[in-house]
């Protein structure tokens, strides 16, 4: 295929067969430029298994941002639709609607209100809210659910290898085996999530910032199988970044060979005015390797130099790595604390994949519908309550107690400011018969979570940074109970309803319920 | 960013950083011409969890051929690289090192020798073989193994869900839940693994496949807010689709509302001259709604459309669906065979994202050096055997016994013709302690997998369509023992070794061994 139809595959076009022919669908009928508003939300923390995730990183909107500002159905576009054809042998789409789609497939005409990039945010809470034509809201779907599901689900992972790793450097390696060139944003994901670097120069580039890596295997094995041995590579390397050195030690033996020969280059570096950066384990035992290398390192007088730990890393076995340095590295004369503050992990596969939950299951739910002016309430009936969304325009408020932790996030009418009453009384957003009372003296402060981001094409706020959509993650870190960061078995944060919302959402379940009895 | 920038993220930079560190080491050292061969392969079938593959698919070549033919080192990434700092603040690349990337920044000189794409694949085999210059050699592992292991794995996620499908019809849904851009490389993996069609407009586009799909829950509910309802919705969509109708049946309630409305739907499409093409089950126990489904549309007259079942499908979730029709269909009057033909699988996230088993262990090591004109055979040693890689050029032969199945996959010197003796003596690739003999009346032919496919920089054969990927799979699958096709606990495929390679492997540990004891 020519080389010029490969802009088709990351355009206007990406998205599912289906949004097309619904959007064809509305056209047909008069309603392609009905308003309409959808929520983006998801139901389920990542559960790993052995393990869950008690709150998740929102990640992928100024991906999601550029694309919408960029994607438009152009000529090339139109062309690959005009010859679609149908079981009949007719073209599935039609020339009016492919005039119009030429004239009106973009997505400048949307409104987009979201909880800011970087954020903590938990299940049921609409954290993008888009409004605007019916028929591009529909082909957005596919394309708005591929970011930002993707990109949550891997800063939630790296959130938590950040935090097992108790602030030691994370740098993500998992370009090899991550979903070709999902691995980009995946890096991104990583980056805002907890990781320091990534080793993907193509993801680097677009962010604008520096890649990072050591050097492989097969580096040693070129001067073995020349004749040299890990010595010679180990000097080449260190001539040719005496500022950045950082050798892997585990090509032959790692205690027999390289950790000698690295203290060996080190040696020769320091003698040369520069200081080594770093040994990398990538195979073996690490909590052991690492306590026999620290120590080692430490009596050769390079107790400063990281030590970088790769190989099926996720945020159980840094955990583990972390916990058996705490019991064993006395024993062996290094300290503990002291060790594990210079220990830097390689996290790849199991970040870029996220291991043991490959998919955040968010949702795009069609909530109101224009009616003469009018944005009304609508909603999907299911006989399962926890899949019916809440219904009409909202707001959403985070809700911290007297010690300055979130404890809860309201979601509200757009009206409502929670929290300003005496007391507020929240409901569960799926289970009727559970609600709670929370009295004002128990509030310390509320914080309005959606906000404006595009209209009328325009964007509301500056485009943050990485650094910035870290901060905000780091932020709320601190500002969440330590229960429910917790690695395994989180405690659950509460999502509540008020009741305004909760009595809407009633009343439609009500009244589907009517029409579906008597239809 | 600039947009401009954007093709940095696919092109030449699109690799570990290391990578390139390693190819300027190379380049400082009179190394980075020097010719060298790898060997792509995996060391593991995919393990679900509860049920496990006995074989892959291979899948991912086309694409990669595609990349390495258009990655060309400019003027944009050369500028990327030249900003790179170290830690110093000098720059990490050099100027001469960058001068030769951009002259030499390509792989039009990469010999790349290669099972066919589409082709049933095992462990430790040989899939792939790069021979060409050391540097570029290493910059290309990324992207090679980016591309492979990715594609190869879901295409054995889709070869599984096709077999449990029983023949039945595949559909990949997955994109709003895949990971970004790797949904397209997810999607024509998918096509070469077993799925028919993709619900992915773009990747379709790219592989210029027409696209599938029906209409989702927010079509109803948007008529539902209207004022109108299920069967209005089903009346536009029929309308605008009267050849290619297929009508989401769970928005309000399957059975009381959805099959009914349908049936009245497809009564006046058939009135009106057109035939129904299906409903679709998005919800709830989709066994027990595919036999009602049925047995209400087979009284209406419409026994012929297709019941497409979506909703977390996967292989398990199939093969049980299909036991549990097979049980209990003729309770309700219907025949369990003709349900099973007639029913369609939506398959998403749990195809896109593997689900079970999220990334394959593909691997690329060193295998061979040239020195002095000759290639001469290298390896890395590890404390695992099973991590040795085996050393020099190879090939590869396919045994098929005396029922025409296919019994072992042998890696042989490139000069060996393994079959053409008396008895051949099989070695497994790392247990030595494991040898068998096949004699020459057991097996009926044999046939080389490894052939040429890139030369000079020119291809070596023409490019296959998906059709002719899909044939190679199908006719691999029935040359393939039962045993091994089987979901759950497959029968262990045989890969060997021959005496002569097992014997250069053998030669090499010990002299590495040696060196190391020695060193």
């Amino acid at each position: 295929m020519a080389k010029g139809d490969r802009r088709l595959e990351t355009g206007f076009l990406f998205t599912d067969h289906y949004q097309l022919s619904m959007a064809q669908l509305y056209f047909r009928e008069g309603l392609a430029d009905k308003r309409v508003a959808f929520d983006y939300f998801f139901r389920a923390y990542p559960d790993y298994g052995h393990h869950q995730a008690g709150y998740c990183v929102f990640a992928g909107l100024e991906w999601l941002i550029d694309w919408m500002a960029e994607a438009r159905c152009g000529t090339a576009e139109i062309e690959r639709l005009r010859n679609q054809r149908g079981s009949s042998g007719q073209p599935v789409f039609e020339d009016s609607f492919l005039e119009w789609l030429e004239a009106e497939g973009n997505f400048d005409p949307m409104t987009l209100r979201s909880v800011a990039e970087g954020r903590l945010v938990h299940p049921h809470v609409p954290l993008s809210t888009v409004e605007g034509p019916l028929a591009l809201a529909q082909i957005l779907e596919t394309p708005l659910l591929n970011q930002l599901n993707y990109q949550t689900l891997i800063a939630t992972k790296a959130s938590r290898i950040a935090e097992s790793a108790r602030g030691g450097t994370v740098l993500e390696f998992g370009m090899r085996r991550g979903p070709h060139l999902g691995v980009n944003a995946g890096a991104r994901a990583a980056l805002i999530g907890g990781a320091e670097y990534t080793s993907n120069v193509a993801a680097s580039a677009r962010l604008g910032l520096p890649s990072k890596g050591t050097h492989g295997h097969s580096m040693v094995q070129v001067y073995m199988a020349l004749g040299g041995g890990e010595l010679e590579a180990f000097r080449a390397y260190a001539s040719a970044y005496p500022d950045d050195c950082t050798l892997l030690v585990d090509t032959i033996d790692t205690l027999d060979s390289g950790i000698p020969n690295a203290i060996t280059v080190f040696g020769e570096l320091r003698a040369a005015g520069h200081e080594p950066r770093g040994v990398r384990l990538d195979s073996g035992d690490l909590a052991y390797l690492s306590i026999q290398a620290a120590k080692r390192l430490d009596q050769a007088g390079f107790g400063d130099v990281a030590i970088v730990l790769s190989n099926n890393l996720d945020e159980l076995a840094i955990w583990q790595i972390l916990a058996q340095i705490d019991d064993e590295a006395q024993r062996y004369g290094v300290e503990a604390a002291k060790l594990a503050r210079r220990l830097v992990y390689g996290v790849g596969t199991r970040l870029i994949t996220s291991h043991g939950h490959g998919a955040l299951d968010g949702v795009f739910k069609l909530v109101a519908v224009d009616q003469a002016g009018e944005m009304i309430p609508s909603l999907k009936l299911s006989d399962n309550p926890e899949k019916i969304p809440i219904p009409g325009a909202k707001s959403v408020w985070r809700i911290y107690d007297r010690r300055g932790y979130a404890t809860a996030d309201v979601v509200a009418s757009v009206g409502e400011r929670p929290g300003s009453a005496e007391r507020l009384e929240l409901h569960h957003p799926y289970r009727a018969e559970m609600a709670r009372v929370l009295s004002n003296h128990e509030v310390q402060s509320t914080e309005r979570l959606l906000g404006s981001v595009l209209a009328g094409g325009a964007r509301a706020d500056s485009v943050p940074t990485i650094d910035e959509l870290r901060r905000r993650r780091a932020a709320d870190l601190e500002r969440l109970d330590p229960g429910v960061r917790r690695l395994v078995n989180p405690h659950t944060y509460h999502v509540s309803l008020t009741s305004g919302v909760k009595a809407i959402q009633q009343r439609l379940v009500d009244s589907a319920r009517d029409g579906r009895l008597s239809g």
